[in-house]
């Protein structure tokens, strides 16, 4: 295989290749059934089915009921919708939120919004191995609070957050959960949260939808209104082809969990085992009991934008950071939470995996890493 | 053609059928070209080309500037994001609001949820052809106005709304439009709007994508916030297969509107002309100056629905009303709003038509609209 040829993608944190199953089932919805499913005719009915099925296969996902899950345009959309909705239910009770310091910015955003309009944010710390300040958290939820919003796993390291632990002391609050980074990653059959929100095309399927759950007994109010689709809590034509196609991809990433796991854990180990014996001077700032689906690599005396140029050069796609925030100057505000040093955050790397990738790709980037990350240190000039 | 297999879609207001060439390129979008355009990466950096493309094609369709348009994820966010915008960035100036008592739900009921919070808001009145009551209109505007709200064309009539002259007494309002009918349908260049929102699914380009257009000088705020893509005006991971589908799309229905719509003009007067001549007790509710797209046609002693039912063991597909108010048990609220009679409303079928009809369909359904008028009023057991 030539250069040109080789494609390496690690960056299936930033998105995924959408399943070509996954995208002949969205083609034939787009060009044959086509219905609206609030048509009254059978193309509406036969819409309307289908769109039935897909709800089921995202419920299972959660181990939900049908009536628990609503279709959004994607995470970000469900992390507005959840974090806007819990505070507008709760605000009477308290106006308290907690969160923590490497949310999402789909999270901090939304949250920095309600601090504007009048909300108390508490922003819990995580230690240089990403774990949360319990004790921290549980006072403040012993104060009352409105809602807490707590990833399920860090986008940028793949930390697991201690939701469990969360639920117990939350108290009236209600808890937010952003899994878009756990699902087709982790079980999230069990996860505790009262709203749980997800996104397709992180697992292989469709950009521009996700889903929200939102348990039976929780009620918040639409965020966008109109037609009354969903029932009344998420207006807007419903996008048939996006939702069949992750509702598709929901039960391959459910039904292949383990399997899709072993390939991603053994491709993270192996590129893990030549990094610690081919390079001196790396920091592995992914926590062992982390996701397998990330691998977060300091390498210091370098800079990781330099580094992520220079592995495209090998057909080698990585990210420094999140893709949201890979454009912003500051660094990472993950790494700098967990208040790593300046020299670690600046010679980040994140590889994330999926199950197309292989082990003998591993080989071939664990190469290619070592000659770029030689490469910078020879020559200081690049700095 | 055995009647199994014939199949006349006449609920192109409802949703279209995606072009095969805009279905192709989403294919390779989704499993080739699938970089989020927020990766540095070279994958990263083609999908933001890609991205600028198709903005570049949306903007061509309104005659503005590339950074003009932002992408949603619908007409229906547009929507919301325009009206609860406008009405932030103005409410210190105004508390009103002027809308119609037409225009979609998403309007509408976007603008109650305002109206719970404080806004006063006017609704304008229009008579049974659909014009609007603009001595009502320029009266209410000169009192001073946060946000004018009008539709470009009614989703159930295909009435055209007097948007230039609406334009020229809003006085320092913002004006909204809804152009989710015009599109593909009418030339938008020179439409009036401080902000337009539009959608891909009524023109033949994939459903979940929309468009609003946002004057350069206007200031609003983010609807959905997060990792701050379109320049933070609208985060979430850019759905690209959606936004370079209806960018495409967009560029065919504007290159060739005037053809299309002489295929929609030719179907409905054909249609139109058949009914007129075959069937007594009928009434238009569609004016004869609006869109070539709808024909809204009552049948007088008959229930639209059960001929929308008997129509499509034929394989012709039509709507009672707009497809988002189907499922009401109220009749339709345009309809309503016009002043018709209970009969007139109750009897409304409406036919809407695309670039894919053809006239020797049109005379198929016209015997077939017969037969099934007919027999509705020949069997009054059927009411």
């Amino acid at each position: 295989m030539t250069e040109i040829e080789k494609k390496v993608y690690l960056d299936n944190s930033a998105t995924t290749r959408v399943d070509r199953e996954v995208a002949e089932v969205m083609m034939r919805v787009m060009t044959e059934d086509y219905g609206n499913p609030s048509s009254l005719h059978r193309m509406g009915l036969n819409a309307e089915k289908e769109l039935s099925l897909a709800r089921k296969q995202v419920a299972r996902v959660f181990g939900a009921a049908d009536d628990e899950i609503i279709f959004t345009s994607g995470g970000t959309e469900s992390d507005n919708m959840a974090i806007l909705g819990a505070y507008q239910a709760k605000k009477r009770e308290s106006n308290r939120i907690i969160t923590t310091k490497i949310e999402h910015p789909a999270v901090l955003e939304t949250i920095k919004k309600l601090e504007k309009e009048g909300a108390e944010v508490v922003y819990i710390d995580v230690d240089e191995n990403s774990r949360l300040d319990m004790d921290a958290l549980k006072d403040e939820a012993s104060k009352g609070v409105a809602l807490i919003s707590i990833m399920a796993v860090n986008n940028e390291t793949g930390a697991l957050m201690p939701l469990c632990l969360v639920d117990e002391v939350k108290g009236n609050a209600l808890l937010h959960c952003d899994a878009v980074q756990a699902l087709g990653k982790e079980d999230i059959t069990s996860l505790p949260g009262d709203l749980i929100s997800v996104s397709g095309h992180k697992i292989h399927g469709p950009k521009g939808i996700g889903a929200l759950k939102i348990k039976k007994e929780i009620n918040i109010p639409a965020f966008i209104t109109g037609g009354g689709q969903e029932k009344g809590r998420r207006s807007g034509t419903e996008n048939l082809p996006g939702i069949i196609g992750f509702g598709l991809a929901a039960e391959k990433a459910a039904s292949d969990l383990e399997e899709n796991r072993e390939i991603m854990k053994a491709c993270r180990n192996r590129l893990k085992g030549h990094l610690e014996s081919g390079l001196a001077d790396i920091v592995f700032n992914s926590p062992e009991e982390g996701t397998p689906a990330i691998l977060n690599v300091s390498f210091l005396g370098t800079k990781g934008e330099v580094i992520l140029h220079t592995l495209e050069q090998k057909g080698i796609y990585v990210s420094t950071g999140s893709a949201c925030s890979s454009k912003k100057k500051e660094g990472s505000h993950v790494l700098t939470a967990m208040g790593l040093s300046h020299d670690r955050i600046e010679g980040a790397i994140r590889f994330s995996f999926s199950k197309n990738n292989t082990l003998e790709e591993m080989d071939y980037v664990a190469d290619c890493v070592k000659d770029a990350v030689d490469s910078f240190r020879r020559l200081g000039s690049f700095r």
